[in-house]
């Protein structure tokens, strides 16, 4: 198994003298990327110009990408449509989702999820329904909260900062006897937790590209939707691409069969090129090794923290089954400790007020790659290496 | 003046042994911009990872790039937000315009929009209120039918087909008048009119990126709003990039000022780059000049295609003054001759059922492009150099 890790890490470019723990922020590049988006750019945007969006298949990249991530989902072929952001995507598959059970006036969600899917959420129903309510509870609270009045269950997936997993198949399975939707926020799962969708009974799925999927800074979102549910899926978004026959140019709009109708606007080719390349590692692994991988890593590297607890605090589920992919320590001095990490090579991300997340993606990080961040780690927090008064700015971005 | 559009004909790729008249569908290749991408994939991406995101100034180029279009649009920089696509933009715009004038129930638009533009206003009026009616009228009675009952005058400033350019300091004005709110959709005339959108009193403007302003297959789209309005303009997207301060990661959602509110999710900065760099070469010339080059073109090209009508009809108006830069006519067998004039060296497109469009660019077309294309339409059409049983599929995409 390892030489197909081997394989997948060669064909990332990684900085060098660094262990790059931030994947689960921004996933690296790929090495033979940059050749192949001057191809694009030269011989097909420079050349092809308006005809490359039949001879190169611009036009049916957003479900030809998709078609690559369906396989990651553990959903078929033509279920799955990239494009736009996460935030654009959750607002779609939201609005979907409260439609289809217009009767119901609760959308459950939990405090965990990532700020922006709530600000999403707030936005749509400020302007959907007045009568609708966003529900929010703790997490552990969410599977007792699911019942008939829920009309849509709304949920990361994986905590952003904990790494605490959702049941998503017991949650679906609760939420669908009840007669509730869901849409579920993959961003920090797809791409290190073998997925299966279909066989979890999810109704709808988004994510993001550029954190495990390695697409590039800011490469588009996808959507997914069960097939029960797509024929009759309401669009709020009546987009040029989603209509059935686009260059036809009726007066009226008609959503097109299937996933296409979740399309809307004009997508950019260079960045859908980009993680349709990137999206071509995944080719070469199959997810539940990439998932039996990443919980190897993982616990190896608490395992290897644990004499450094306290003062490191462990804030991720130590049990590998309600973990994603990324481990999370609460730290006194989080910022300092993750600046002073990052000059002595090993990047993490902080989080406010006091939490560095440590991001493993087994396509590129293997165990020594763990052991010698641990080490430094170690060395780092034992001998206080870091200057409080350095970082008067907080200037932390992603 | 003609020194300025020599060295910007000289930064781009155009294709050999051919003049090049779509360009209101997708812009050519900057010559430099695949180097660009290039460095940006490897030096950047490549090795400043995340922190990208502040030492490359990723964050702040959606209004970095806005404010390079605030130039062409004669407004003022930080009115201007780059990003998502033109559908997207068209959605936010027409429902910020109206929210804030929701007493009235009147969507005026006409006849000669875009089909995608009112697709999208008819999707947001079956969310929003469905006492809103969408108010179709034909282009040369839109002035007349503004009215103090109009919610928002929701127009196309060049016609897609026709070329046919309303003029949008009248409209506007008469819209201001009657209390009524202004939405101009730019894609046609973005980059090749001298556009003033502060003098003309517009309230709201979007448009696209790939056409006139050479950014690439798919680049985003863009949206200003009038200082006046932007203050108070209500939000659907309640997305992550539009927050005060999205990295401190609020439970709620609290609006930037100013136009950053108008930004939703995370943005492909490859694609976000390529524009930028596509922008540097208005930089050179000022849009007046642009204007003024493109109506002695548009004029040449129609003055020598004179002794072909008929058969060839002219379908954009002869005055200048009411024009855009592209130029169409209907022709019987519209479709074979757009194709054999491909095949011979000049590219225009097809619209059904019997349009054919030039587009003409002066930053990369002269009078030998025009009189060279002009010839070869000539003779195409006197010696009818075209086998309609070549073309039974008529797979048209742009």
């Amino acid at each position: 198994m390892n030489s197909i890790f081997e394989k997948t890490k060669s064909l990332f470019q990684l900085p060098t003298d660094t262990v790059y723990l931030n994947g689960n922020s921004l996933g690296p590049l790929p090495k033979n990327l940059p050749a192949h988006i001057n191809n694009l750019l030269l011989d097909k945007w420079g050349k092809l110009l308006t005809a490359g969006w039949n001879q190169d298949n611009w036009i049916t990249q957003p479900i030809d990408v998709g078609n690559k991530i369906a396989k990651l989902l553990g959903v078929k072929k033509g279920q799955v449509a990239v494009g736009d952001t996460l935030s654009i995507k959750l607002y779609q598959a939201l609005f979907s989702a409260v439609k289809s059970n217009s009767n119901r006036k609760i959308i459950l969600s939990d405090s965990s999820n990532f700020p922006s899917d709530l600000y999403i959420a707030d936005g749509l129903v400020k302007t959907l329904d007045k009568a609708l309510v966003i529900n929010i509870v703790e997490p552990n609270d969410i599977y007792d909260a699911i019942n008939d009045q829920v009309a849509v269950v709304y949920l990361s997936h994986v905590d952003y900062k904990t790494s605490r997993k959702h049941d998503i198949t017991k949650l679906s399975a609760k939420a669908k006897s009840c007669g509730a939707r869901t849409v579920w926020d993959l961003a920090h799962s797809v791409g290190v937790i073998d997925l299966k969708l279909s066989e979890s009974n999810v109704d709808f799925a988004v994510g993001c590209t550029y954190k495990y999927l390695n697409g590039g800074p800011g490469s588009p979102g996808f959507i997914y939707v069960s097939p029960e549910l797509i024929d009759n899926a309401e669009l709020t978004f009546q987009g040029w691409m989603g209509h059935r026959a686009q260059f036809s140019f009726e007066p009226n709009y008609y959503p097109a069969n299937g996933i296409n109708k979740m399309l809307v606007g004009t997508q950019s080719v260079i960045a859908m090129a980009s993680l349709n390349f990137a999206l071509n590692i995944f080719e070469l692994v199959e997810m539940h090794l990439v998932r039996k991988r990443s919980i190897e890593l993982t616990d190896l590297l608490i395992e290897s923290l644990k004499p450094l607890c306290p003062p490191l605090n462990l804030e991720s589920p130590s049990r590998a089954c309600c973990r994603g992919s990324h481990v999370a320590y609460s730290f006194t001095n989080a910022y300092e400790l993750t600046q002073a990490l990052i000059s002595h090579g090993v990047i993490g991300d902080f989080r406010a007020p006091n939490l560095i997340r440590f991001g493993i993606n087994p396509l590129y990080l293997d165990e020594a790659d763990i052991t010698k961040a641990a080490k430094i780690i170690k060395s780092t927090i034992q001998n206080r290496k870091w200057d409080l008064s350095k970082y008067k700015t907080r200037n932390y971005v992603t």
